[in-house]
């Protein structure tokens, strides 16, 4: 790729970011938009309709982005909680990080390789013609002594990533301690999850808990509530009819006396269905609550009974947090499930691409025309195989690559969570080693997945087959950061889909208040951001012109995830900032994968005393990584002694603290089993809001 | 080696075992070699001096055979603890999973092996002259179905192997919690050891340890007692007087009077600089005491501080079993400590094999004659180059891996564990990987260790290198278990370093009651036992001829081992059991590799049905380990909270109680720090007994 070429292909996305920007200034201050764009402004009744028309409605302006730039660190907490302050955190790191990288990237790296011709000398007097590849390190002569200035950018970056690193790690762990410590009383601060209950003959589980924590916990044992599954037969029934009313719902458009009418006639049926099976389904696991945090949390980690694989006890989740569907009643079930999740997570993670590579060849015209000859009169047209050749393949890619996130949280709530979190934690994970694999390696490899794994096997041989094939496709990866960077982001803005879901659905509903306020989608969100990452670790030493565009994409998400989190997400749950261990490991492989290139480019370019020279890198990355995880991430399973102690001692005798725990039981009740109440209030919402209930 | 060749060394071997085993029986009936072969007996005063001469006393009888076998478990449980009990039980389990191997090797195997004639046919005229390959698999026809005989073999070991894992590891669990509850009060039960406690500028350790644990363990601490740390200066002073005092001893052979005037001497020197020291050499740990065992295993379970790094606890180790000399003060020096000895291990382990050749290298007798030319009268000697060239190498070669041992305790004990029986395991668990490495691997690959790296770097070749290597080496190891099972493990029983140094200090010490009840070196024995295991393991199908010799070897062991635990070895601390994961955790290693030969095995012999089928094997292996240390291993890590009740709730109102917390805090005291009090009694111990003093 020439200079004009990537000039034109970032003008083009420039232009769509814009145009982007523009729609979204307008469409949002349509009050018909206001539940795609403002749902959680109306939702907790912050958005007025305009009184009147005014001509600035239809008129582009930027006061939204000064409304999202404005509240300071504290405003969000309070306002979304610590999670989104992470989040937002993660922006803020990558920023510093790669204003550092550009810095040495632009004005002392690309000089430095400009001014060698190894493959070809720049050509000053018309900038635009130059290959991209002059300004990669590919351009330095081999052998070269300006090589240095690239294994001392190396370590520059390795101890200010570091160090950073280490800052941001020290400053959330102590934020999550004082999250914690001026949180409210907060149900599952006081309650566990016991699973694995042994159950003799002829005794209910109940009895079991009530007598095993009295014995153990006198102290501080409060009460519990055995957890029920829904039978099959229930749970068929139930899906059928839900399907049933919904289209009900959506043809007779009822009265809201109607519907109420309908609702109680079913809530009734419901009831004795369940009273039927209420006996019969009850699990072997129950929630358990204390009198203080400290019980609960000595119950956490004590081993509990003889058999390690009895009594199991963990942190209960938020009660709106819970994962009911999922009470895998043994131990060797919730394992085996667990194993067989990894194993096929695995698989589709190694086969992924191979039914994508068949899609995308049957978009090869010839072997088109010989499967439909009726078509050729069609496909010889010049537009129309454009299209197909040009565009079709890479659009099959990218919307198979939308595919994987959901399927990915459907592995995980498989895999026996039993918190929302957990599973939007877990599914993170496994998207971010998707990505990595699918996107950085197969396309740097240029190998079928499956064929990577042989590669991976030869393990001495990665570091110069990576430094072969990386600094090569520099510019493939600077096309995909400006399309799927900046477009796909700003598009996030729009938020095309669920535009496009209210525009159709508009003509059937015509009066309807039913609008969803959506939970964050971390677990889509935070691998983008850091696959972004580590394409700027990789290529800032080997094509230090790709980090100005990362730039361009940081920025823009600073912008973009502030406003969507102020205006259109709700937090569902508050796991206290435990996606950035996530983050933190992902940085430092990033690191390491950068060394280990670093390490077979100074091989190739024959310098093996910078080569000998990065071999300390990825072992001091390594154990500094392996300090941190001695000093902080102890702090993200488990609260101290220390602070437990002070929290319970600051509780004990504040005025609601006796009603708080007389309402604890109550709690943890699984929705579908609890009376159905549909507040007849305009902001209620679709589930039963307990949460709330009990923190007020 | 043909059989013949094979059944003289077997004759050499069991001639010298029995020597051994006549001579023992003389020599144990001496009176002047009590010491040496029943210091034990001595110490407790159960062995007394028979009061005249008998003609007896001259002859070999074999009533200790007897004796050795009569105990049952429960008595050697009484006698030596649950450590000798599970020792013992590894060798059972090794007799049982080998008498099994045996049956299925002789009688199904071997006649398999010897139909086939891939080599050679058998000669049935004159059996001792065949070669030992035609009893092994190599001789089996390429694409013979009579494989599949070998693979039903190897499923059915991995199947009888599981379940007496199984079997084995549940019972010793079982043991371990029963001899917890069974148990006195013991002082370690009832403290923990605190680390890197954070002292702040002008405060002391005490006071720092006294506020938080009243602050944050208000009913159940009791009292605690800071650990201190000779000043180098002291320490200096301490070797060298003690070595002094050892070689006055020696030469003046003073009366008792003399003796222990010149200790009241010096002890008065040593507690003036005791004092001297106190409070400059305080170190930021304390052994804290709680009033009931549960209350100190919440203070081990539970993170203390806010800072994970700081307030760091654990289990304290039995009084007699704390290591003293090492209490590194702050998190990152023993972190990094550790490091360090991680990976001079690993040197070690890998380099260790390249003097040993070199110094092997200089028996080759055409280079000593060049660097030696004076010698070349006496190297032509036929005598003389038969010594150097067939016996010196392998000597060489023994010499060195007796070294090793010790080398890897030293190292352990800078590790910084805190008590002796830690530094042991952690030894045994890095002598059982040098000796896999160093003897298997480079034997098997005839490869120098350092080399081996290389090709354990081309992972997926491993499994086809050794199945065409370890077949090979077959009669090699048949040899080493002769020699080294059989006969070095009855000169065990003679005790021949001890009865060396027993006879040789005779001249010099006369009238001494001077003896040692020495501690069972666990370190060294259960390395070799496994390494046996792994062989019979890996052979078990490949060459069946193996197992008889095995099966003599652990027979011999377990002889020998219940008579040197009932009279010679003292139990210098109890781990209960914890020996055992790591037993454990080894056989399944010997399995899987087992079944790595049987897939490289299948695969040379052309086969590849067969060696598909082996597949799932490792894959289940594994996962039964992992389910196992789900299942056991926190039993062995931890007591639960159900037992720990259990136990404090027996001993609440025992008599004594009142009067053993009070003394605990004396307990833990540096044997350096406290005023020495040699006993005159006839039977003092080198140290003062706190432990029986304590329990009593």
């Amino acid at each position: 790729m020439i200079v004009s070429g990537l000039l034109t292909s970032v003008a083009i996305n420039f232009a769509l970011c814009t145009i982007f920007f523009i729609l979204y200034s307008v469409l949002r201050k349509q009050p018909g938009n206001y539940k795609v764009y403002a749902p959680r402004l109306l939702f907790e009744g912050r958005a007025h309709r305009p009184s009147r028309f005014k001509l600035d409605r239809l008129l582009p302006t930027a006061g939204w982005l000064k409304n999202a730039w404005q509240p300071s660190e504290d405003d969000l907490l309070a306002y979304s909680g610590l999670d989104a302050v992470v989040f937002m955190r993660i922006i803020i790191f990558s920023l510093k990080v790669f204003t550092i990288a550009g810095f040495i990237g632009i004005f002392i790296l690309i000089p430095v390789n400009c001014s060698g011709n190894q493959l070809q000398n720049i050509d000053l007097e018309n900038i635009t013609n130059n290959s991209l590849e002059i300004f990669s390190i590919s351009n330095v002569n081999n052998g070269s002594n300006s090589l240095w200035v690239h294994l001392s950018a190396v370590y520059l970056i390795t101890i200010i990533v570091c160090y950073l690193l280490y800052k941001e790690y020290k400053y959330i762990a102590s934020k999550r301690i004082d999250y914690f410590c001026s949180s409210e009383f907060q149900p599952n601060q006081f309650t566990i999850l016991v699973s694995n209950i042994p159950v003799p003959k002829g005794t209910t589980v109940g009895q079991n808990v009530e007598n095993f924590f009295t014995a153990n916990h006198p102290a501080t044992y409060l009460s519990h509530v055995v957890v029920h599954r829904k039978s099959k037969m229930w749970t068929l029934t139930n899906a059928a009819k839900n399907i049933y009313r919904t289209i009900i719902n959506f043809i007779k458009m009822p009265t809201e006396q109607q519907y109420m009418r309908l609702v109680d006639h079913q809530h009734d049926d419901l009831e004795v269905n369940v009273r039927k099976d209420h006996s019969r389904e009850e699990v072997r696991a129950a929630f358990v609550s204390f009198k203080s945090r400290y019980g609960a949390a000595i119950a956490i980690n004590m081993l509990q009974g003889n058999n390690p694989t009895q009594w199991l006890t963990e942190q209960a989740p938020e009660p709106q947090d819970v994962y009911w569907p999922f009470f895998s009643s043994t131990f060797m079930g919730r394992w085996i499930s667990k194993l067989v999740v990894i194993v096929s997570c695995a698989l589709l993670t190694i086969l992924f691409l191979i039914p994508v590579f068949i899609v995308q060849g049957l978009t090869n015209l010839a072997q088109l025309e010989i499967y439909f000859p009726s078509l050729e009169g069609i496909l010889t047209m010049s537009i129309v195989s454009q299209v197909i050749t040009g565009y079709l393949p890479n659009l099959i890619l990218q919307v198979s690559l939308k595919i994987v996130p959901p399927i990915m949280k459907l592995l995980s709530s498989a895999q026996g969570y039993i918190s929302i979190s957990e599973i939007e934690r877990s599914a993170c994970h496994k998207v971010i080693w998707f990505t990595v694999w699918n996107v950085f390696f197969a396309n740097v490899l240029s190998a079928q997945a499956f064929s990577l794994i042989f590669i991976f096997l030869e393990f001495k041989d990665i570091p110069s087959k990576l430094a072969v094939s990386v600094p090569a496709q520099a510019s493939f990866f600077i096309a995909y950061v400006v399309t799927l960077g900046w477009t796909s982001t700003s598009s996030e803005l729009f938020r095309v889909v669920p535009f496009i879901g209210h525009i159709l659905s508009k003509p059937f509903v015509k009066n309807s208040d039913d609008f969803t306020v959506p939970s964050f989608p971390y677990h889509q969100d935070i691998p983008k951001i850091l696959f972004f990452g580590l394409l700027g670790f990789t290529y800032f030493f080997l094509a230090p012109l790709i980090i100005p565009f990362l730039l361009g994409y940081f920025s823009l998400a600073y912008i973009i995830y502030r406003n969507q989190l102020l205006n259109v997400y709700a937090p569902k749950y508050e796991s206290g900032g435990k996606f950035w261990p996530i983050v933190h490991d992902s940085t430092i492989f990033s690191l390491v994968l950068m060394q280990f290139i670093a390490f077979g480019i100074f091989t190739l370019k024959k310098l093996p005393k910078a080569t000998t020279y990065t071999v300390p890198l990825p072992i001091l990355t390594l154990l500094f990584n392996e300090y941190c995880r001695k000093r902080f991430l102890p702090i993200f399973t488990a609260y101290s002694t220390e602070t437990l102690l002070k929290k319970d001692r600051e509780d004990q005798n504040r005025p609601g603290m006796r009603q708080f725990l007389a309402r604890l039981g109550a709690v943890y009740q699984d929705p579908a089993l609890v009376p159905v109440t549909y507040s007849r209030s305009q902001d209620g919402l679709h589930e039963p809001f307990i949460h709330t209930a009990v923190r007020s």
